[in-house]
């Protein structure tokens, strides 16, 4: 059999070290080709580049293993590597981070990490956005190392189960701290906003956007708790963004 | 009873001849504030911005009308709408729009204009995304805006039914050939791309982004369906992507 091809990209940019770390966790499973920011482009969320040209460049970032660094958002690294660098060859999986700092809950809305998995779940390929709830650059990877190697493996024997997009969470522990694996779904939280005002050297204001993130949801079975209690979180995630819960009341509108 | 207040906001930016349409709409309803981009912002998806801090200016744009342009994404206009310019007060609905081009299907996750209203909806606001099938920029808002006022008015009275957050989209067509208005679930359409490559003055390549928009679904209950049939397409959405059919059959990766 082949080894598989895993497209490996991030929102941290190219030389981050989540991204070194998935990489050489994907080396050991397949091939591995990496697209990825040339910059960081954390709070991207689905963003495309429309009306700017893209620059694409082959770099000896990780020997061995072919590079690219893109001028754009992760969902453009994502559809350049699809689309330009890869072509007509099948991507059996594609990994996005692992990104320094948390996307539990409703961070999936506002992460590149997670659009570009998404974006690649688009295309028809089993992805997975791996986050450590860890923000700085000296984070251990070492742990997320061990999960990130089981959970690849487990999408590409069972591409079909997998529902093409997993949002998965690391807390921040020694490995031997870490109580086991979740399967959850998105827990309800939001960012509070607190903008940080102030005045540039020329006495005109600006806002920064500054914000705490709070937990409204009890539940037992959200990404929240489980990250709140040791365990790594996976949750299943989708594309769909209908409320087919509502949709019956709604209909009322039809003839209103 | 006071007034309810409407926040009106959109991705193509403050000037935009959609937007105009869609104030006009919402100051016959209730007391308006206008926060949007002071440049256009399409594809912007759910990106916030953190590296950098944003400007947020008073504009006599309107007459009598409340309105601030921002220099961030839809979204951070929002983020600024609620906790800067109206902090303490209620917003009872927020619009976002009128695009000027389809957000219909899988456009929800690349637009800025869907992208703010999803915002709104996170703030427990109920929302709005508008959009007409008309990119150009002399596109005729009139038929939008007799639709834009009976569904701002519908979900005025009904915010507890109407989940929150609606995607309208308004077919390009004279208003006595819309056939009516149907609710609808997202259609399954992507974007197949074909990037433009060249060279800058430079020599060196570039790429610009290009595609075409399949659809892959056959469904009768999609927005593209009826959109094509000649229908106002409403979706109720939100901000919950986990996947709860996928949920059950990943539970086995607890023991993988």
């Amino acid at each position: 059999m082949n080894k598989p091809l895993i497209l490996v990209t991030n929102d941290d940019g190219i030389l981050a070290p989540g991204i070194r770390a998935l990489i050489e966790v994907a080396s050991r499973l397949g091939e591995v080709v990496v697209v990825a920011p040339d910059a960081p482009q954390s709070g991207q969320g689905h963003a495309i580049t429309m009306r700017l040209p893209l620059r694409l460049s082959r770099v000896d970032a990780y020997h061995g293993v072919e590079s690219w660094e893109c001028s754009g958002t992760p969902v453009d690294c994502v559809k350049l590597a699809k689309h330009v660098v890869l072509k007509e060859r099948n991507i059996d999986l594609c990994v996005s981070g692992i990104n320094h700092g948390s996307n539990a809950s409703i961070n999936i809305l506002y992460s590149g990490t997670l659009s570009a998995a998404m974006e690649a779940s688009l295309e028809g390929i089993p992805s997975i956005g791996f986050s450590l709830l860890n923000y700085s650059h000296e984070a251990d990877f070492e742990p997320s190392k061990l999960w990130a190697l089981k959970i690849m493996r487990y999408v590409l024997e069972n591409p079909a189960i997998t529902g093409r997009l997993l949002n998965v969470n690391i807390p921040n522990l020694p490995a031997e701290e870490i109580k086991g694996l979740k399967v959850c779904r998105q827990g309800d939280a939001r960012w509070v906003e607190e903008f940080l005002k102030g005045h540039d050297p020329n006495g005109q204001p600006y806002y920064w956007l500054a914000g705490k993130f709070i937990n409204y949801d009890q539940g037992e079975d959200s990404d929240i708790r489980a990250l709140e209690e040791g365990y790594v979180s996976v949750v299943p995630s989708m594309h769909d963004l209908t409320n087919y819960l509502a949709l019956p009341a709604i209909k009322s509108l039809e003839t209103y």
